[in-house]
């Protein structure tokens, strides 16, 4: 059996071997009692990275989402959001089963939104309406196709926010593609934000964890929440130096991710019938639409798998890939032929029954 | 000052004097005991009405709704509903404060939606995604100009919430004006559902209360959250006396507020730049676009409320008007007749800055 | 059948004629307007009465339990109070269930405490201990047998509140019943507190009701949750009024309630075996323990009903027995004959067989 | 300075030189997606030493505990537990915050009791109480002195939880600590739950993680939690190895740590005004009552540390220390004579002002 060429997700990453020797040779401490040394600087880092006053490891990016709408929400309070958010379809309905918060869905296929269509869904205050209180981006918007949240979007945002004394939350799993995609410092993106983090577990390569960070009193009370839920760790620079050595190595390079996926597009751009999200890839997530093709997205995800090829099954006609560190150039080549002929066969057998 | 002509909701009815003496003479006893024979009488009645087994008192419809969540839900399930339902937009977030669910509305300007729109919006079951729990929906609908479900929808949304495991829902404030104007029984629309209300305080013209029905495990549930939430009370016969004595006098009396809503319809059809709700009065309720017009919709409710007419602003341009037990034939014919006139004086001085 | 004799509760009161024509008459409007005359002069009273800024109607105790907390708590907070009251034991868990918050529960007989039994169970703050937010009184002390906590132990629990930056609340169930026992205005025990109601459908003789005092901020945020719970009512007068009534009448007789209970107590003071509460009745509340009798308080319980006399078993050999509106000098003697009569047949024979 | 002396907590305990191989050679995979080896191994492994169906890996006990109370309550449910329990006092109250349910605790200085105290504790099922849902277990007693659960009263409890409906929860942070001391298999102890976890960061040496255990429903309920509060990780093979590594290697070796414990009792069982934990160590932990030596706890720890040196203070006059991976026989016997010259000097000068 081949070696998979895993498209599916960029949490698919393995922590390399540099990585593992930082991790074998990470000096520790009890995180609990702010004793963990690595843990520490990887929090002092990644709040210099977004330009906010502290930062806070956490185990998961849903849980950095999850604290922070329990920081910035109480019950009854509502968050505006893209329909295709994570943190609305990926998470549980997390922020009402924590939060006691409604979201206020904006349907949008790119994930990005204006501050007309936020201005037009706030409550005006009323006994009986929720509270509109939070704002919340994905930067950059997965299930919108990595597309990239302007810097004077997220201004503007920022200045409604202010206005009417919202907080503004960035989901910034992919943040670091932005800024690399865009050559802009992520501060720029995360700084005006009233809360941010990154994910170390997807482009980052890293095993596990994300970092949250915001204002000094913000992260006070995200502490709080990150022992309620049960993120408070023990000797965390274990996951901690993977990050700084993610920090250190892993960020320039997802310029080479971002490439790879124009040259997926490119490969599969002149296939009839296949269209490829509009605009193409900007970061490293491309969506294909196969309702053009007649074949299900499923029989298509299927066949490739039997070629060591995974990609991600998102509705009846739609595919996701994902490219990340442990894909290279020539990995994309192989996964787009994969693609072409595999199409080309289920077109003539649009069941996917093995043709004989 | 003359006597208020109130159209901006069905609530502002106030109990007649036939209902103020069956209020007076109401049997009762302690309705946490289950000994109050009123409120037992009504509770029963309205079962049998709605085509249930068994039916609860309440001191609100909004009660009513929450509780109907949280005993079909637990935390992080979705509901699907109506964008502009009362249980989104005017219930304080209340499924996500109370029962912790989400809801995921559908944008529809009638209230109204299809088998397909549900279906279309339902999760496929995975250990992070929100739960598909619950189907609601509201007859008739008042955000949607107090349309009506038509039965077989009812039916057919019903037939999926069982293939998928589903609960359906009615918030049926209005569900005894959808009888009225069809002409079909209220169980009919009520009994498919898996929990259903009706509202004492809006169109029967009782002051307090709502009654929820269901399966008798339902209820029996149900009743415990009434306690918990702070909804059991003592004597409340007086109040459901109102109710026995509204369920005799007061429904088939509805037909006389659909009639009125279509004769202000009437009156108001002809105005250039007025814009009716599309198809027109259904039921009691009537909303008006007066984008057209060039007047906004918090000036003409001013203009109004100097001449004793209250209307109820629903947007920039846009205003709700809501006929019943205490608006006449000649109310309306007043009511219309000020409008005309008020929106003819307003065009002059969109401002409704006082006209000399 | 004679008249049952019922001294189970104090809300098994039924309104009077009187109380009966001024429900009929209330003038009434719609609430969540604002505009229902009789519910805001009841409000205003109340608010006066209790030497507080504001006050809410509501349908329920209960209800302004729960919204105290709410109002109180962020989830994660904790709450001290006695291991036997009311919202630690009867209110079906709803300060974890809506508030999110935890109670830290003193075991005490009378329902009494003291600042050094608080003190001692207030967190350090820590990141991982539940935050210490309120301490909650019962003013009288029910399962504590209707006790009163005096004014000095009240200032002496606000002084430390003050310090700990907590809020102290009081359950004013029988606050009047404290006021009028020892002739000091309701407002010396209630004005130190942060939050405190007084019920309507105990002492007071009222069908339904209860309102909820404090600053006028507390009021405004527990307005919201009044919605959100569901308890917003239309034409609330109709209860109001009968508020407003007994504030007019049926307050100072509750010393009746008081030589009732004491006249009870001395009754069944020397019936061998029969242990009255510590102290005897101090208000309306009366608790007998038969485990000296060798009498199970079901038995008993049940001997009694056969004679329309009601009382409440509270455990084995535990009975409650409280006085109120509906109970004469007249009914307490034949309750105690009663009494004294079922406890020599059931020595006789303790499982209740009935005797030929 | 001298290497630190850790007897605080066995949280401190840091990874051995071959645990951080294990964990760099560690072969992983997307745990979300069930394709982490390592973490599938380390999950299989603790359900078969547990004698459950099923076991999930989470990043901290407080997370397992939380995640079991989720699974087993609805809101408005009641957990008995002792009320020196890590659930009731060190957790943010995170059952009331999460799961909307309350805790019954039971003053107990050894954090055991008895069927007896449980019984009289469960509410009759009315519909304003509590519903009495979980039985909640420490193993050892963390706050109680380590002390053990014996078979026979956990089997005495799970009896009691099958009578009434009732699920037996075991904390079981230091269960091996248990098994150890006892002879006894894990499972003797943790298979009549209904649900119990072990702790693998304290006793076990490993950085991070805890492992859940129960029935195969249970978890898969669970695993929908762990994703909810974010406790779901990508490539967490690289802690679960250290799991693996641990259980082959750091179990037998607790019995160390309990000679270690008992011989730090027999150092300090002579010192005048000291008294020990009745009893005396009986796993790993140690509770020392100052209040003999009139001597605070505060200066006690103060000095320590200043001798490298350091125990937990739990109260004025109250002292914990935990032996562990890290700490010898000399570390105690060094840590005994410090303790008993610090208290030599400080009843001298209890302020602990340093002395000249």
């Amino acid at each position: 059996m081949p070696r998979l060429i895993d498209l599916a997700a960029d949490t698919a990453t393995r922590p390399s071997k540099g990585m593992r020797q930082a991790i074998a040779a990470a000096p520790v401490g009890d995180e609990q009692r702010g004793e963990d040394p690595t843990t520490l600087a990887l929090e002092a880092r990644v709040a210099g990275l977004l330009g906010q006053e502290k930062a806070l490891f956490l185990p998961s990016g849903t849980m950095a989402n999850q604290i922070a709408f329990l920081v910035h929400c109480r019950a009854g309070d509502e968050i505006v959001c893209a329909e295709n958010a994570h943190v609305f379809g990926s998470e549980g309905a997390g922020a009402a089963a924590l939060s006691g918060a409604q979201f206020r869905p904006i349907e949008t296929a790119t994930g990005l939104f204006s501050v007309e269509d936020v201005a037009r869904r706030l409550r005006a205050p009323r006994h009986r309406s929720p509270r509109s209180r939070v704002i919340a981006i994905e930067q950059t918007t997965n299930r919108g196709g990595g597309r990239i949240w302007p810097e004077a979007d997220i201004l503007a945002l920022k200045a409604l926010a202010q206005e009417k004394g919202l907080a503004l939350h960035m989901d910034g799993a992919r943040l670091l593609n932005a800024a690399v995609a865009t050559g802009l410092a992520a501060a720029r993106f995360a700084a005006p934000c009233d809360s941010v983090w990154i994910d170390l577990s997807k482009g980052l390569g890293c095993p596990v964890g994300a970092v949250l960070a915001g204002p000094e009193a913000f992260i006070e009370e995200a502490l709080v929440w990150k022992h309620r839920l049960g993120g408070a760790m023990r000797q965390s620079g274990i996951l901690a130096a993977a990050g700084l050595y993610a920090l250190d190595h892993n960020v320039a390079r997802l310029a080479e991710d971002h490439a790879n996926a124009r040259r997926l597009a490119a490969l599969l751009g002149a296939v009839p019938g296949l269209a490829l999200q509009p605009g193409g890839a900007v970061t490293n997530i491309l969506f294909l639409d196969l309702s053009g093709t007649g074949v299900p997205a499923r029989a298509l995800a299927e066949a490739l798998l039997g070629e060591a090829v995974r990609v991600n099954v998102e509705g009846e006609s739609r595919i996701r890939m994902v490219t990340h560190l442990d894909i290279s150039a020539g990995d994309v080549e192989a996964a787009g032929r994969a693609i072409v002929a595999a199409l080309a066969r289920l077109r003539a057998d649009p069941q996917g029954h093995a043709v004989p």
